[in-house]
């Protein structure tokens, strides 16, 4: 067996992370690393406790960038993403190990120009501008140029051209396209008849494959630092489940995987559709309908919290149901674990009483949010670099980023991306 | 003179293609190149037949990137491209064989990045997304950097800056740039006081004359495999002939070339102007006016065909005219001959019933639209790049592309870029 | 004492000049810096004039880039530039310092990389193109990668997103932040709560501190051509002084300097606000208030105008007072010095009869309003590299720009950026 030294040498590299950014992906201070890293014989020398094992044993990247995986995801092909249905269990896994290759250049420590000379074009037929700008910034940072369309521009359309001309007349300018549009089925279309690859961006109330992928790597990277697993996990889901792609797309990606508990929280009209619970339900998971949040976010790992608007209910449940969906820390404190992950795709609806999650909880280790919109990059130049082909091209094309890095992002979110 | 062998390697050098690519663009098999280049003396060695050594011969790139292509073009010291009467004809064959040697990174086959450090003002005072994108994808592939403005928020014109002002401001700013304007002139008056190269990219119903060379580069190219030449070709062109800057711009460049005949189909209100047609008559070209389709479309080698909007023509045509200018593949059939190009700028007005290309040629080889619309690439990067002083600069500087390039584009548009 | 020639080569060198543009950048001929920069024995040599010693001395670029400029800018660990009232004098004039060591890029005789991997969000809350673009190219001559967003798609907002919770997304994915906002305040707002690097672009009526900066740079090479200092100055601001950020910044810089003369020319309702009348007087110096243009510019050094909106002036005033603030050559030859420097923060209403600059100034060497528009690319390449920590780095890093730079900008602004 390689020794502890070797094991943690080789992630390091792996991950191209320094010492000092692997101690704190660890969990642990830089000097117990070193510690460790000692020689078995030298005085300073400790063994990693048993949980370090663990954590080092599940880090997302622990094997080598697999061969293939664009095939794999893309079998006809076709090299798109529209959806989260295209992935088995060890594509996703694999997908998820390279964004996690991808983090020392999200983190801004290494600078990679792989796709130098590539363009992609980022059309928007509705606004947007954190998922738009989480896609820009993912292809620049991998060395590409970016053409953005907003919806507001998008002239040529609006004289009768049909979807599938567009979509013909972009591909000849564009190596990748990243498509956002309000009518759900719209992104497939745009993409049937071309051979450059397209990304779902969202399509309405249909699928947002990037968002799900970034939900799970948060998921993954969160538990990975308390020494949990997916496999088993219990994960509540609150708020408007019927028009939220987002947990449309997360709950069909978590059913790849072993033995969940879904626990739905949603007013009566604004349920999640049936045929996503039967899905989940026919993968061995177990979905469980609570009617308030006190009953239901008992010993969850994962609180994913979505905004409600009143306008999308129906007359009936409008007026008959007490809508009170507010996350707050007080409720957290009471109702959840300590270790309890809370999550949320946003935006969130910051107003004093807005049904959906407060602001109190923004210092809050507990509290994802901003580690999962970050992961929008790592995540989203992993689906490029895979549908692109240079996934493995970029471990060898990395250099130090020479302008100063931040030491971390925001403030109620130390460290930056350390997941302490 | 030359062995085959050498000529055809100093061709595939000169325009950077692989064998593959090379043979694609004769319309041969690479089989059957491969014998072409075996030496005089092997066993499976093959003469060139007369219409590929013609097609050799007429290879649009078959010159060296000619000197003092920017001070031909622009002759007064001010670097700008406002309308194709700045051409003559050896000045836009010149032109046309450096956007030839653009092609392997058209076609993301390699990359430059000459214009590094460079940065492109792109200036669309009217909503366009096809227009916009291909001059901005053009300037990136080159290695520069874009700076996008749409109409909707030029403010500083809303606060009554004259053009003047912000033409010298931009031009602090960029080092080239890209003007579509709605107004016929003010292109001219943008660029009038300022030394960095302007680019007219439309003024209303005045030039386009990018447009024209790619319209002009698809000709040329769509003959190369056919074996055909301008000079002395059928062009018809059908549609709204009078406010289309488009065509307008296309007929000024054709009438470089000798003894064509152009065949005008146009509704009575919406004629070509008659400057225009005594331009080319001029130029000793033949102009012939046809009252319908089935008149106008006998032997023609190109039909170039534009949208109709009803609205544009005046009370008494309305009423009176048979509006059928559709061009569906029923009428190809019937009218055109086997090898006769069907062109248009595009978008067209795919909705049933329009009085506009159809889509049922979408997967007939004579329909080039699409290889139309990809030509704008490698034209403007030319434009660029001359302008720039860099075109002899280019293919030096080329390395492949890391990415999975696409095999083709469009799926009714077989095989990418190499005109079989 | 060092020799004449030795001061030359090391300004030339540190300046990165080639000889035409530092003799154009000292205001003479190369004829007479060559006889200059000969050996003293030599026949042809001659000695520098006092005048020609003393631009050399007051170059602005005269010391070495001072270290931990980003500290001393920055005192509480928030890489922000958010007012003016960061800067002490040392810290404005080492940052000038560094946008003097830009001036070869800002020209487009060098390209640098320093920031290639780097990511700008160009964040404008309301529309504005040259301010837009002025740091958009900035960033992209420094090496990075801009996302644009313009005030009309900022669609999260839109949902009830707070300020912060915005802010703390995009420093997820940006490098460095610009923020346009109509509101004062609320830039700082955005800022608070992020560790990456946020540009205050115009809050409102509250500050715009880059513009500030690039106004007090075009002063200073100004004066340098002329042989003058700041400290001492006579300053005339004109026009809607209560409104403008502009003057508001600069007033607070300039007061940084000694013994400065203010003369301020507003209509009664628009006059600069008390406090910053009241802080420039406390550093002192001499503010006066004039009633007419015949009044107040008589012996300033610099002419600096802004537009009047007729519409931002209260009831009384508007009907009694006499609205003629037009600044036209007819004006400037009467009541200023031969060499009193016109400038103007730009848009200017070109329209006739406006109360506003005319262009009947534009060939007058004295007006200096586009080498100001063209300050901003420098100044704002020296704030992101001092922000991001690079500007060390760039002298290191520069090559020559293989395209054709032009020889000027704009036709009435001759020669391009060298003072003469």
């Amino acid at each position: 067996m390689k020794s502890q030294q070797d094991r943690l040498r080789e992630a390091m590299k792996r991950l191209a992370l320094t010492r000092d950014d692997f101690a704190a992906r660890l969990g642990v201070t830089r000097r117990a690393l070193d510690t460790w890293l000692l020689p078995d014989g030298s005085k300073e020398h400790r063994a990693m406790p048993a949980m370090a094992a663990k954590v080092l044993a599940e880090l997302p990247g622990a094997r080598a960038l697999p061969a293939g995986l664009r095939e794999r995801i893309t079998p006809r092909g076709k090299p798109h993403l529209l959806s989260v249905e295209q992935f088995d269990r060890a594509a996703v896994e694999d997908l998820l190990a390279v964004a996690e290759s991808m983090e020392p250049i999200a983190r801004r420590a290494k600078v990679t120009r792989v796709l130098e000379g590539a363009v992609l074009a980022n059309l928007f037929f509705e606004p947007s501008t954190r998922t738009r700008m989480s896609f820009a910034t993912a292809f620049c940072r991998l060395g590409g140029s970016v053409c953005d369309t907003t919806g507001f521009t998008f002239s040529s359309m609006a004289k009768g051209e049909s979807i599938e001309d567009t979509s013909r007349v972009i591909a000849g300018y564009a190596d990748a396209i990243v498509v956002r549009h309000p009518d759900q089925g719209s992104v497939a279309r745009f993409a049937k008849g071309v051979h450059v690859p397209v990304i779902n961006g969202g399509d309405g109330v249909g699928e947002h494959p990037t968002q799900a992928l970034l939900d799970l790597y948060t998921i993954r990277r969160e538990f990975a630092r308390l020494g949990k697993k997916v496999d088993g996990a219990h994960i509540a889901m609150v708020g408007d489940l019927k028009h939220g792609r987002t947990v449309h797309s997360l709950i069909r990606l978590l059913s790849l995987f072993k033995g969940l508990t879904f626990t739905l929280l949603a007013p009566p009209s604004l349920e999640m559709p049936g045929d996503l619970v039967a899905h989940a339900e026919a993968a061995g998971h177990k979905v469980r309908r609570a009617a308030s949040l006190k009953d239901g976010l008992k010993k969850v790992d994962v609180l994913y919290a979505t905004r409600i608007q009143k306008e999308r209910m129906s007359g009936e449940a409008l007026e008959t149901y007490p809508l009170d969906f507010r996350i707050d820390k007080k409720r957290v404190d009471a109702l959840c674990q300590k270790d309890t992950i809370v999550m949320h795709p946003l935006p969130r609806d910051g107003t004093p009483g807005s049904n959906d999650l407060a602001t109190d909880l923004d210092n809050d280790p507990r509290l994802a949010i901003f580690r999962q919109t970050d992961a929008g990059i790592p995540v989203r130049m992993a689906v490029f670099a895979v549908l692109l082909g240079v996934e493995n091209l970029v471990a060898g094309s990395l250099r130090d980023a020479p302008w100063i890095s931040p030491p971390r992002i925001g403030s109620g979110d130390a460290p930056f991306h350390r997941l302490t």
